[in-house]
């Protein structure tokens, strides 16, 4: 048995993460994906458990300071954060857990996962990344400005990440996630039994 | 640009490498191949240069003390080395290269070259090696218990490479060795500038 594989994606927004996700999923449906803990109220419908653990801000706080989260963030006045015992717990009965973070979530947690394969999935160029964000239709010039300044500074810390996947063809894009999800799995240290047994 | 992918491959005689390492260039057949120094004799039909260099004892061992090997053995009283200039021209020209090495060449790689991608193929149990030695019916009983005496010693140096195969399932296996290449050629220390190239 071997243990399970942590891949990280993160990627500005337009670049296509996604419908990467999607086709890597239909391959890959045996996915296991954590449940995040929250502090924002539960929407209509969400159940706590399953869509989010959700937390009064004095619960989050205190698991934040004992080091329960993989990786957390505040966003709007809301906290966020992966529960580190849940991942781990995952990841040594095999399973394999895809984290879509941003890029100081998968900074948060190269520090907690050993083995995560971490992967950023970079636009062709600047221009190519606006001309996505414009044909949504869907954003003001003032929000694609702020997305695309957003993008910069996310695509700088591209180079933290352990892969990355330039989105400038679909097939090929999924091919080299793919291929970066399989060789995550092979990695000799998930496999130790693997040798042991054989050498016995 | 980006830089070129070393990839390191190590068996056990017997695990099937030479099938995996035939498919793999089927598909990619742009991989490089280092020359080698030997300082055996020629054999008929082999040219220096094209086959090996071949060189004088006394060149190698002056070559061996300056640190100009990636890896180098003796092997039946002759010695074999991979010359690192080369290798390294190749590497930064973006060339991928196949080294197909024992584990203490493995060994020595790891220290020559950084981003190297090792990999060990291993059968699926000693049984199954031994049957598939014995089914080639060239090797008598005593090169079939020294191949096997060896083969569990060199298993036992699999955890030190990167990523592990186990060859129960060629066509399985197959793909696996193609999604580690394909893996290593999208690790970001090789595509530096492809982010630099984004954020100008």
């Amino acid at each position: 048995m071997r243990l399970g594989t942590a891949l990280v994606l993160s990627a500005p927004s337009g670049a296509g993460k996604t419908t990467l996700v999607h086709r890597l999923l239909q391959e890959f449906p045996q996915f296991a994906f954590s449940i995040s803990c929250t502090t924002r109220a539960p929407r209509a419908g969400e159940v706590d458990g399953r869509d989010y653990h959700f937390l009064t801000k004095e619960r989050f706080a205190a698991m934040r300071s004992e080091g329960a989260f993989a990786e957390w963030a505040e966003v709007h006045g809301n906290y966020y954060g992966t529960p580190l015992g849940p991942l781990r717990e995952l990841l040594a009965a095999g399973r394999d857990v895809l984290l879509d973070v941003d890029v100081q979530g998968a900074a948060q947690l190269r520090l907690s996962l050993h083995n995560a394969a971490t992967v950023f999935i970079l636009p062709p160029s600047m221009q190519e990344l606006e001309r996505r964000l414009r044909s949504r239709g869907t954003d003001s010039d003032d929000v694609i400005a702020t997305r695309l300044a957003n993008a910069g500074k996310e695509i700088a810390e591209a180079r933290w990440f352990e892969s990355i996947i330039v989105n400038d063809d679909l097939n090929r894009a999924c091919d080299e996630l793919r291929a970066i999800y399989l060789a995550a799995t092979l990695r000799t240290p998930l496999h130790r039994t693997v040798i042991d047994t054989l050498l016995q």
